[in-house]
């Protein structure tokens, strides 16, 4: 029996939903890898179009239940590295916002296993951008902050809403689900209600949904929506008046309103990385 | 004479640095394009491998002056688009995150010219990612902030640097010109001196260098850098320690040193779009 050599593990970003916004790099490695180990909210063209024997593994978070815990991820990745396989794990977004891509690598660092990060784009900025918000504009905000709605096990570790409101775009991933708590919060601390809010789920999909209305009233126009949802607060929202560039764009319904795609092969991707003749 | 028909104007990101970091889409409207309008910090091998009867521009901004001021940006993107090209304004980073990117979009929506919006990896998060620092990491920062350490005229401007370290992990893009400003303004506003900053330049390319240092130190140890840098401020720039994958990875040298490449051709890029059988 032989050794097998160590695999190498890609922590891939898959951008915010279109699949067609995964870089050429990410969808390069997903063509060549032997294992892929992907996340819900991956689009499902990035894995209906793997070429038939890469072996696909799905170990998706749904809201409140998890197909394999963190840790059983870690071994998973270990494992198929330690049997020479190389693996892409492709996650939603960007692999380091808030995807616990940082926990992964430190497992594969520790267990002495090579990987490599790919940036996706992150829905941070993307689905903001989807919904005609630039998250900076000159003379409206000069920086912009993005957290976490969810994952907080106690009040103490609360962002400070209205500090964060105070300094720029405040971005809001995974915002939906205590987007009241934190909109009460906002305005028993002053915030004016008249705070412009939108809030975009599924961004940049052909079910991406936008909601903008004020702070006092957002919460109510949004009851019906479903994560995931990314929440926009500040002065930046009112652009979307002029720069709602979607919803009348020829993507929205490119591929007559479904979300199918397919993908270069691997000979061409491949081509990416090959030097010019050196002239 | 015909009147021809309006094009479209494609504001594409083309990511932190590295060329196959720029979206399938992105890559695949750049092939498409009859007019490629591009900065600075685009890099090279993506105007390269343009097909050679694409018209290409270059209004690029280096650091204190412009080729062509902003306003002519716009009437150039608005002439080509009226003479019905379709046109590609290519950027740097994510077109959304401090590129102006906002102000070109009503530019075109004004004089009713169709526009469509491909985020791209921003630096803001990228740059952290090729240091080995995740700008969000459990149990360590649950947000992060970005803002630019440029194009503040006055004082009054200034962002609350103390404020911003404190609520999670803080980037500063364009941040080595004042650098020495911000460090100085957090030390004498009781920021502690050990306080962990890196400052990546020229982020995900082949030249890119990492200075890592304590509050107190970061200034004396980059004099020597030259933009583009980010400044990452905050306790997950300590996780490079365990996560520096770039440095000891193919990619540092996977053109033997040279940022030169080919990419996939047009027919294989149109094929991403194209539905698949419907089963």
């Amino acid at each position: 029996m032989e050794l097998s050599r160590i695999g190498t593990v890609y922590l891939v970003g898959a951008g915010p939903g279109d699949p067609e916004l995964i870089t050429a790099r990410g969808l390069r490695l997903l063509q060549q890898a032997d294992v892929v180990v992907y996340d819900r909210l991956v689009h499902p063209a990035l894995i209906q179009t793997l070429p038939k024997e890469t072996e696909r593994i799905f170990v998706g978070k749904a809201p409140g239940k998890q197909m394999l815990p963190q840790d059983g991820i870690h071994v998973l990745l270990i494992a198929r590295a330690m049997q020479g396989c190389n693996v892409v794990r492709l996650k939603g977004g960007d692999p380091f916002v808030f995807g616990r891509g940082g926990e992964e690598c430190l497992a594969l660092a520790e267990a002495g296993i090579p990987y490599e990060v790919v940036p996706g784009v992150s829905s941070a900025v993307a689905a903001a951008s989807y919904a005609g918000i630039p998250v900076t504009q000159r003379g409206v905000a000069q920086g912009f902050s993005v957290v976490t709605g969810h994952t907080r096990a106690s009040y103490d570790e609360e962002p400070d809403w209205i500090e964060l409101v105070r300094m720029g775009t405040l971005v809001i991933m995974m915002g939906l689900k205590n987007l009241e708590r934190i909109v009460t919060h906002l305005l028993d601390n002053a915030q004016p209600p008249s705070t412009p809010v939108a809030v975009v789920a599924n961004a940049s999909t052909h079910q991406q949904e936008v909601v903008e209305a004020p702070l006092h009233q957002i919460v109510g126009l949004t009851a019906h929506l479903k994560p995931p949802a990314t929440v926009i607060i500040g002065d930046v929202v009112k652009l979307r008046r002029s720069l709602d560039w979607f919803s009348s764009s020829t993507l929205a319904g490119y591929t007559n309103g479904q979300d199918v795609f397919t993908f270069p092969d691997l000979d061409t991707l491949t081509a990416i990385t090959q030097p010019l003749n050196n002239e």
